[in-house]
């Protein structure tokens, strides 16, 4: 195996792949990328065994050569240290080459690097995926998807299947929900080719995040290919795999009220912050609990109150108010992330009493639905 | 105690004490700042025993009203708390005020925050300073002086006085040293003011890293007044008080050889760069080295080799080449201190032989001496 090629393209492609790459592995070979050298150009690959991704650099891109292919061939190379040494390379022409007993010889200006590689052969292959029940969604709406939805996975492993965010189709739609069984975000969006065939997958909360730092904040569509063990998102040259869990997503829909004693428009960002200062002295307690009562038809009060560091107080005024007035406790991290995941936007929030779950959504649809659970403290 | 102030010139004020307040520290009252109101202005101070920070925030500052004094007196609040409701509070206008048992109302837009505070009497005092031994520095030149030693003093505690840098005054020169007993950085600078008595102190390494964050990169003057126990550098309305180490600092002088076999001038940003590369190799080995062998009059080489990642090997170009050829082996890292302190410019290195120390300079003159330890490998 022998090429050179440009120092920063392949940096570029590094950077994706390497964000598969974890110290943590306990398998040997995934310390490493692989590189496979063929007359077309040169694919790296990096995994962690639960995400695994691919790119591929072409021999020529948009009219310029990017790559000299003097002989093909593969190797894995130790992720960490090769990337380090192609990022400090003086020069931006790169020779690389391959020589008996997987010695890794890398060339650039007057610098020459030996490194002892491994085999190949001992990578562990990629699932071959059928490409007949793919997909696709623009990279800026999965991103959205990822970013309303992931944060409310669970982040303790006593039920793993909570650690994913779960992916149904049916009749035309997606719907993406996520619950820590302490507050539930749910995202439905209509798309034109989704497969007819019903699925409901859940894929795997950290794989998401990894998948939402390679997407590109674009148009550009990924398509997306789903299969009992794995899903494939596919933008540009990367392809990003990831595993999915195992076990059955419990039935969330019935968790969700169908009738409302209380409903308040509010504008989100101001509520937004008001907690977020609430939550400054809440923070004092373990659960980080701040208080929320409806004042009169014109404005709410959040308040918090920790017998060690003070108290707050503060009235946010009401856009429109609909029912009882009420007073509810809940955790000011998850009314956080759910305002942040409706975005500022005028937000309702509908109550059905002190102690029952209540919903936020858009003053404009249900699209993004985020559920929580209150707290006992009055 | 009751004023008000506009929130952004509090946060400045803010954001330099809390630069001095440690969570670590063992002292409850310096978990808090102290907030002292006078008639002309408020005065903020935060600690953490070694270093003291003290800034004052006048009534009016370039004919723009600041505060509104209504009741002046003083209070300790909890730092980390205090800070972040300032900086989240809703609008400009902040009005701060205490009231029996130390209640710390702290209102802004129709947000009210009451914080238990302290009693100031309790927080401790700082010294007097005369002010007679005074001496300044452009705050620049002080920034470099400290960039250009601080990263050489030790980091155990084993021989404590040597985690500060060592400050001489005598003969109106400013000679600075660290050294963690493998290697060496030394500035002399040349200062009109000086006092004409002879001083030598050890600053903490701690406390000048803090006092570089604080100082601003600009030609404005700093006062530094020095006692027997503390330090006191005075820059526009900021006080940064450290405390300085006891116990007397090795004389550093007869360490530095005063003949050399070898001397080498080179560019100094190329070796840097080179010896970057081979560090990537040689960390696999626990002590970072790298070897240095001149190879003729016109070149060096850099090379580093471990046995389990590989090796690697780069020629330099030498500007000038005077005495005998050398092989000699460093810590990359010390290597890379020394060249960045010197900083890019044409460097000269003065061997006395491969087990001896060896000594970086400028060029043009050795106003910034740096003196290495090789290790033995040849």
């Amino acid at each position: 195996m022998k090429f050179d090629i440009l120092r920063d393209r392949l940096l570029e492609g590094l950077n994706d792949v390497m964000k598969a790459v974890s110290s943590k592995t306990t398998i040997p070979i995934l310390t490493g990328i692989k590189i496979d050298v063929t007359n077309e150009g040169i694919r790296l690959t990096g995994s962690d065994a639960d995400i695994t991704i691919q790119t591929f650099i072409p021999v020529e891109e948009d009219g310029q050569q990017i790559i000299h292919i003097a002989e093909t061939g593969s190797i894995v190379v130790q992720a960490r240290m090769f990337n380090e040494i192609v990022r400090k390379l003086p020069t931006n022409e790169v020779e690389i080459q391959v020589t008996t007993g997987f010695q890794t010889h890398i060339r650039s200006g007057k610098s020459e690097f030996h490194l002892i590689g491994s085999d190949a052969a001992e990578y562990p292959l990629l699932p071959e995926l059928t490409e007949d029940q793919k997909f696709t969604i623009p990279a800026d709406l999965l991103k959205s998807i990822i970013r309303e939805t992931v944060f409310a996975v669970a982040t303790s492993e006593s039920r793993p299947v909570l650690t994913g965010v779960n992916w149904q189709i049916k009749n035309e739609t997606l719907i993406c929900v996520a619950t820590d069984s302490h507050r539930l975000a749910r995202r439905k969006v209509q798309l034109e080719d989704l497969p007819e065939v019903e699925h409901s997958v859940v894929i795997p909360g950290k794989s998401l995040n990894e998948l939402n730092k390679v997407l590109e904040d674009s148009t550009n569509l990924v398509q997306i290919v789903i299969t009992s063990q794995q899903v494939l998102f596919k933008t540009g040259d990367v392809l990003f795999f990831s595993r999915l869990l195992e076990g059955n997503y419990p039935d969330t829909s019935r968790l969700i009220p169908e009738e409302y004693q209380t409903n308040v428009t509010i504008n989100g960002k101001a509520l937004l912050q008001a907690i977020d200062r609430a939550s400054l002295v809440a923070r004092g307690d373990r659960n980080n609990v701040v208080r929320f009562e409806i004042l009169d038809s014109q404005a709410v009060e959040v308040s918090s109150n920790s017998p060690e560091i003070g108290k707050v107080q503060e009235e946010i005024p009401v856009e429109a108010l609909e029912g009882d007035n009420l007073k509810i406790s809940f955790s000011a991290k998850y009314m956080m992330e759910a305002l942040k995941a409706i975005d500022g936007q005028d937000v309702v929030i509908q109550f059905t009493g002190a102690m029952r779950p209540f919903i936020l959504r858009s003053v404009h649809d249900d699209a993004i639905l985020q559920l929580i659970l209150p707290v006992r403290t009055y």
